[in-house]
């Protein structure tokens, strides 16, 4: 028995925000000091480093589980399942549904059974969760439909990644221009397929120094006296972070499969800021002596941002329904999946197409 | 292969709010309207059905996670593990890190991070995450980490329910005075002693008609113009929904394991209402032509209120730790879990001591 991914949606909100509708924005740092340049630079300057020239952001009707439920639509259609032998909704997320008009973060019901009443699927064996891991959360969905495929308790597992980061930003602060809203899913099955599939991952938690590299913080501006709080994040130490730790969870993971390095086709990894992605891959490959092969690391996020769990199936579904320039996945390709957010989290995947 | 419970812990907040406490809230019906009863009525009808007479709230200062460390702390201790040896740590919670003063949910980091990271845990194969699934999110963590242990991806895993739904509350709906705060954990682990562990599991999640039974809502009192949403649910219809549900779904999972009804020593029940989890044990034994057996259910929710989450775990630790009057667990005794909760959510355990 083989576990593959059999189909794949994703949901791309309408609503473009691009560079230049940041230049009006008030930017401060984070002790509250002006930033001694004019946008139109910080802009500039922010667009060299994330490789970021436009996000999405979802229309204010529309929440997570709204936007989880269109991508999930597409993914069983893809996969040709009847949604009703589903056994397992798997939600990563970090957020919940934050309502365009509220600060409060809304997880109950769990957006699970949210995506599971829009599904109008009726099945109660059908069991809906929510996993919450940061950024890698659509991975580690993936790696836990997994075990619960092999142990037995299921067969079909629909997983979604899903965020709306547009209603959690501080307009003050540099950062909220890579965050970006969006969805993916996919089916993940056992397959007669023997010869594709899931074949290593690897997942791992840093806590004991990291925990709070990502984290809920106040304002920029200190002239806001509320208690309002944002997804914030310690930049630099992220950056030196990942680079030390993601390419060796990636080895460690493919060093596991015992695939040859010069077999892997492609590397699908979380659109988190295009240098550090860009950083963490040639790293790896500097892991076996090798320079990065061209074209082998497709970026979305010029156009799309960084939507945390949504990047990597959005991405996936892109490639695999030709939608996107230059990139294909074809049968037999090997792909690592890999990840590195809150948590702080990292994991990756070591599949076969 | 056998996977059992090896240790657990509970904490218990310090803070006791009694029924009288509430004797100076204005209560008001859920569209705004003046119950004609003085408070002291609607407190004692309230302890008639609920059965509470008293809950815990958390100091201020502690927040959900800080609650989680402190019960996984005892777990650790009692299962007499080394703690950098868990697979994994497993959250369960619907509202994450509600600060004393604060109406916002964090949720990043993850709230097992925040307990990997106070529980000064440093290897970082010990996988956090967190897992939303209404209250039955604590059994469906030991559901969880069972597949973990069965997949081969785990051995060990500190499976946490924790919540301070006082920080979620509504002060001018009666309902407020059900809930509560606490936390309870255990270590689930592989062990070579096959006469005890999990012998069936059953999960389900009502999505159709039910997935807003419990949900988030503004305060009753129209005068509050602010859009802060508290926990609410239609009390009527999840007693309904839970009195046609729940006993099917432990006897589904009694007669999966082949154990005679007569064998099962002990009943624990979600703590979410003393007259509906009575009527559910007796119908489930009707279904078996049975009366329900005296002591079969010990209660907690007199002293401890609904903690969502946290009232299996801390019920199942101060029975085995001898610290509930009239009931105790013997090795070799078969116990229910069961839980039913927003989603809706419904699950079971038939477990041997």
């Amino acid at each position: 028995m083989n576990i593959k991914i059999t189909g794949s949606g994703s949901y791309i909100p309408a609503n473009i925000e691009r560079n230049e509708d940041f230049h009006n924005h008030e930017f401060l740092n984070s002790d509250g000091s002006t930033i001694n340049a004019p946008n139109e630079i910080i802009v500039k300057k922010f667009k060299a480093i994330t490789g970021i020239d436009e996000r999405r952001y979802a229309k204010n009707h529309l929440n997570t589980s709204d936007i989880a439920s269109f991508a999930a639509e597409k993914a069983i259609e893809d996969a040709n399942i009847n949604r009703e032998e589903l056994d397992y909704i798997i939600v990563a997320h970090n957020y919940g549904d934050v309502r365009s008009d509220s600060q409060q973060s809304d997880t109950v019901p769990s957006i699970a059974s949210r995506v599971k009443h829009l599904l109008r699927i009726k099945n109660p064996k059908c069991v809906g969760y929510d996993l919450l891991f940061g950024c890698p959360g659509w991975i580690e969905g993936v790696i836990q439909a997994n075990a619960f495929i092999k142990s037995g308790i299921a067969k079909k597992c629909l997983v979604i990644g899903a965020e709306t980061l547009s209603r959690v930003i501080d307009p003050h602060d540099r950062d909220s221009m890579i965050y970006s809203d969006g969805a993916g899913a996919v089916i993940v099955e056992s397959t007669q397929d023997n010869k594709s599939g899931i074949i290593t991952h690897e997942s791992a938690t840093f806590a004991l120094d990291e925990a709070h590299f990502i984290y809920f913080g106040e304002t920029n501006n200190q002239e806001i006296k509320d208690n309002r709080r944002y997804i914030k994040m310690y930049g630099r130490k992220i950056y030196e972070f990942a680079l030390n730790n993601v390419p060796l969870a990636m080895k460690s993971c493919l060093d596991k499969s015992e695939i040859d390095i010069s077999d892997v086709k492609k590397i699908l990894i979380h659109q988190a800021n295009e240098k550090m992605d860009e950083a963490i891959v040639k790293r790896f490959y500097e892991l076996y002596n090798m320079e990065m092969p061209e074209g082998i690391m497709p970026m979305s996020i010029g156009k799309l941002g960084n939507s945390s769990v949504a990047t990597i199936p959005t991405l996936y579904d892109m490639i695999i329904k030709d939608n996107f320039e230059n990139q294909n996945i074809n049968k037999g390709d090997i792909i690592i999946f890999a990840s590195v957010g809150a948590g702080m989290n990292i994991n990756a995947i070591v599949y076969k197409h």
